[in-house]
């Protein structure tokens, strides 16, 4: 069993600190007594918004871009964009904001983008689109996905501490790219009020699990591994790539379970997040442990077996935010990964194939973006994609 | 000029403990390093969720009776959903709830019923429903009514810290329900994330106005006075009216306006909320006052001029929460008052007449409902009604 640093508050940041210099702009912890005025800086070798204990509230944007937007257009939608994010995550007011009030609030405010392939083409060809970025591998077996969740050319994620942050710096991103683009999907999420989580668990979703527990400290050595591209293709050295899947939850056929049944699906206790193999919820799930009758205690379809790599190098970062809205309930599932095609696809195939959660999940949208690398002053998001 | 005293994080719980015995139970402010554990008592002479500094996050949800249901049925519905809401809002789950660790933050978490005519009407006949209790008058010069948003027989006003618990919240309330009503309406909003605001000022909604100022502080005589009903219908004592209009922001022609205009609109600053005619928050707007060409400073469809009672009786409290989702933006806009024929009326009246703030928005949701006094241990919610 291995003890991991289980991230949120002051702790976090103390550890981020340390470990991640995308990190050093955070001032302060997610739960300290009023986070409005923390800034996470923009600027860095790895985009913001990535390597962080998550915020409270997140809005996911997938825009397309209108037809005859050729690349010279993109680079003035991103040196847009990037000169909104600058100024809005250090709490200042974007040109042109008539409410600069509210953007006075940043509330560790992070704007990140990511590049569908549609972008990808247009500013360097078609055959600069690498194979993994574009639908994930149809899932038959649980797919049930709608166009209008899935895809997109351009992605924006704007996540703060405070609701009305994050719908300021939504609207006025989307009042500056409407010359250029078109919104395909927005999905918005919560994880818990920001000053109502207890530090050191992750955060519980709808069906009230603990959710995120074996994801790797952000800052630390193996998360690092785990997220950061390098080597490939040169425009993406330093970035990541991103897997959205909004993913419907059905509460009330959950709730028929047990909760003895809906522990075994997971291989995690409801209460604390801990294993069902005993320890903490700092503590790896025990895929071996056996029972008084020499079964092992975590089933062959339990969610954590199916998800667990069998090869040390399928791993991911899973970034979640819980969505209950007028569309129904579930979890804006993003995950994070150096290779998508090595790390993520054969976790996603296995879970496809069999994963006791499937009994009441449904991926209802699904889509797949390039984060680029982090922005230095001066520069605007992508630079590298241009040369 | 008058010093009123804002509300908001431990000053407010300060204030409130002396002045408002409904308050006994917050146990901390909003804005506390952790709210996540704080309570606000379910139980007292008034409701919860009324006579307090206003939780980050609402959920106003309108019921519909099921064809068939009458007063004993009524009367079970209320004892299930009370029973509900006085575990939930102290940190406990209800009965048979399957995620008890959800409702473990209760995060200030308040549950406040409202009786619309339908539900009067079942219990105790058509003719005990007041005639304030239904819709407002139609206001044809502003009104773009949608049924979709108006309505109900009986509201559930969920609100907490953090959305979680809100969500868990509607869910079970809405599950309890189920035997008896279907879901009208649900209208979701907020105002600041938990940790992230400033103390002693009102929130800021989606124009960047601060708005709330003028309101009185939960717990003073005053507010005591404006909202409480006393006398009237007896099954009403001790309780109030409520008003909720769904009142969508045309942000995009706000911000065609000059920062000056846009303040001359209300009377109050954009950067502090401070009125046009000096001094701080706190101070009412000075509608006398003029400029050096002898003009009153504050134009004659000024928003505060208009809203302002020329008549000391005509007051009002409002908790209103910003909305932000695929139905657009806006404010959903909820009012209490002992007496809505005299305190509501005359201001909704002169507003739909002349508001500067007319031009850009427009009321598409509106309802009625009746707010019983609060409950005792033992007692269900809306007791009174059926003696
Ligand atoms: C609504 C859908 C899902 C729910 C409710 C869910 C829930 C959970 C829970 C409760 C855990 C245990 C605690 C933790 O370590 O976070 C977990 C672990 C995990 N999940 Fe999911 N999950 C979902 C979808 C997915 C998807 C789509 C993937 C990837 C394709 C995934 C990959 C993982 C991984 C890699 C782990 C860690 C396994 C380990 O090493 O212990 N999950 N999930
Ligand atoms: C989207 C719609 C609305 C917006 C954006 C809005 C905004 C504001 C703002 C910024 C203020 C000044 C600060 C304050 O005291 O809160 C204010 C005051 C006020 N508003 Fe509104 N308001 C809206 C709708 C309404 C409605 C529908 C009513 C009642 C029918 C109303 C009644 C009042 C009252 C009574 C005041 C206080 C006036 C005073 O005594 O100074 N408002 N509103």
């Amino acid at each position: 069993m291995k003890r991991r640093a289980l991230f949120g508050g002051a702790a976090a940041v103390g550890a981020a600190a340390v470990g991640g210099a995308a990190l050093g702009g955070v001032m302060g912890g997610a739960d300290a007594a009023a986070t409005g005025p923390l800034t996470v800086d923009f600027h860095g070798p790895h985009q913001a918004g990535v390597s962080m204990d998550p915020q409270a509230h997140q809005s996911l944007l997938a825009l397309d871009l209108r037809p005859g937007i050729d690349a010279e257009a993109v680079r003035r939608l991103l040196l847009l964009l990037t000169d909104d994010a600058e100024r809005m995550t250090r709490g200042r007011a974007p040109l042109a904001d008539q409410e600069p009030e509210l953007a006075a609030v940043p509330a560790r405010l992070t704007v990140t983008f990511g590049f569908g392939p549609g972008l990808v083409a247009t500013v360097r060809g078609r055959r600069a689109v690498p194979t993994w970025l574009g639908p994930l591998p149809a899932y038959r077996t649980i797919d049930r996905l709608e166009e209008r969740w899935s895809g997109g050319d351009l992605l924006l994620q704007v996540a703060a501490d405070d609701p009305t942050t994050v719908a300021h710096a939504v609207r006025l991103l989307v009042r500056d790219s409407r010359a250029f683009t078109t919104v395909r999907w927005r999905q918005d999420g919560f994880r818990h009020g920001a000053g109502t989580h207890r530090p050191g668990t992750a955060m519980r979703n709808l069906f009230g699990q603990v959710d995120g527990s074996a994801n790797e400290a952000p800052g630390s050595r193996a998360f690092d591994e785990i997220v950061w591209r390098t080597g490939a293709d040169a425009w993406l050295d330093g970035g990541t790539t991103m897997v959205v899947r909004r993913i419907a939850m059905n509460l009330d056929t959950w709730d028929e379970v047990g909760r003895a049944g809906r522990e075994f699906s997971i291989g995690r206790r409801l209460a604390d997040g801990a294993p069902t193999t005993g320890g903490s919820e700092a503590d790896d799930v025990d895929l071996e442990a056996v029972d008084a009758r020499g079964f092992t205690v975590v089933g062959p379809a339990a969610h954590v077996r199916r998800a667990r790599p069998d090869d040390a190098g399928q791993r991911i970062f899973r970034r979640g935010y819980n969505y209950d809205d007028a569309t129904g309930s579930g979890l804006v599932f993003s995950a994070f990964q150096a290779d998508l095609e090595r790390q993520y696809l054969p976790i996603q195939a296995r879970l496809a194939e069999q994963d006791a959660l499937n009994a009441w999940t449904t991926p209802i949208g699904s889509a797949v973006f390039a984060i680029p690398c982090g922005v230095r002053p001066g520069e605007h998001v992508g630079e590298a994609l241009f040369t």
